[in-house]
């Protein structure tokens, strides 16, 4: 799919980790394909997580009584927010496809990926009401978690430890990125990589290869409840 | 229950702020009781969210491959985390009730929220395997989530716009809190007061401060899934 445009989204403190191999990987593979990537490594760029003042850059709409919910829809609509959250939507806005590559930390997003949606994807940019869900404003693109695990594929499952993945998956596939308007491609989960052998991370990554070289041909999954 | 400790974790960047109303009449009527009362104040204390190199003071267990759940887990044993870690872990184990005062954010905490979790709950100080859930570490303390939400209660019933709101406490209340062996109360949860009136909104407050006249005869909540 020559000329379609990728975001990846990247949040790992280790170039060499399992992460960075399958973000690596594709960036290698879509290229291959033809395909624009750009990556956001947050932690290189050492991203800031925290929604503050700092984000509205010139007059608030209430200086006396600070609400950074009401400050960024504005700035949003005047396109005063922060060069660092302009800059993201730029690339957001530019994107067929946005790849959300982390590690699962609390069963969510890293701090530092959490803060990039809580300040990138602000409403005025990335929906409004009306305009969410089908509506939303990313409708048209595409959103794929890909994340890795610390413990293994069974203690994910309803009976297992931790509990059913996909109560987790729930929040960010249907609450985050469909609430934005994206049509959500099934999550690509590596379970317990730092407990694989060599040869069995070789073949997670070798299959999230394998995959992204249909991507383009992938049906959105429905991310209602399980 | 004079004698009894409370933490606060606090994150609104407004002092003013419906979220500061029920962070200050909490601090209130614990005092009143007689309770010690600590609050940190996550974005007054500028607090860092970013899960980095710099929370290890002192040497790697690997300084060619950095994992950070590796060297968090080893330096938290041998007390050689970052001073800000330290310090929110030592309110932690003193206190017999921690509070979290936020806005939803994403159907979830706000980053610099979520930093504090990925950064000061790490394993060896809050867990391990075992000793996680019923074994937590924090067996025998209490923790309680109160948060507001910019939608209405309806929105987030199973029919609503945004679906059930178990969904997405459960994360918090069992795969966080409860992982850590906290005993969880139930949420409080102030719906849409930036769509109240000034009356309703004092109601909630009013509302809050009776509950914690009696929060310390409360039961813990089975927080399986609904």
């Amino acid at each position: 799919m020559a000329g379609k445009k990728v975001l990846i989204v990247y949040a790992h403190q280790e170039p060499r980790s399992f992460n960075g191999s399958l973000k690596k990987v594709a960036e290698e593979e879509l290229s291959r394909q033809g395909c624009s990537v750009t990556v956001s490594d947050l932690y290189a760029m050492n991203f800031e997580p925290r929604a503050t003042r700092k984000d509205i850059d010139g007059a608030f709409s209430n200086p006396e009584f600070f609400s950074y919910a009401v400050e960024a829809y504005e700035a949003s609509k005047k396109k005063s927010l922060a060069r660092d959250i302009l800059d993201e939507q730029k690339k957001v806005l530019e994107a067929d496809l946005v790849i959300f590559q982390f590690p699962l930390y609390w069963l969510s997003v890293p701090a530092i990926m959490k803060g990039w949606m809580d300040r990138v994807l602000c409403q005025g940019f990335a929906f409004d009401f009306p305009g969410f869900h089908d509506s939303g404003f990313f409708k048209g693109k595409r959103a794929l978690l890909s994340l890795t695990t610390g413990g293994t594929a069974e203690m994910y499952t309803k009976t297992g430890t931790i509990g059913d993945y996909r109560n987790f998956l729930w929040l960010l596939q249907y609450g985050v990125l469909h609430f934005c308007g994206f049509e959500v491609l099934a999550s690509q989960i590596s379970y317990a990589p730092g407990l694989a052998t060599e040869e069995e991370r070789k073949g997670m990554v070798a299959s999230w290869a394998q995959r992204l070289k249909n991507i383009w041909m992938e049906e959105p999954i429905n991310c209602t409840l399980p």
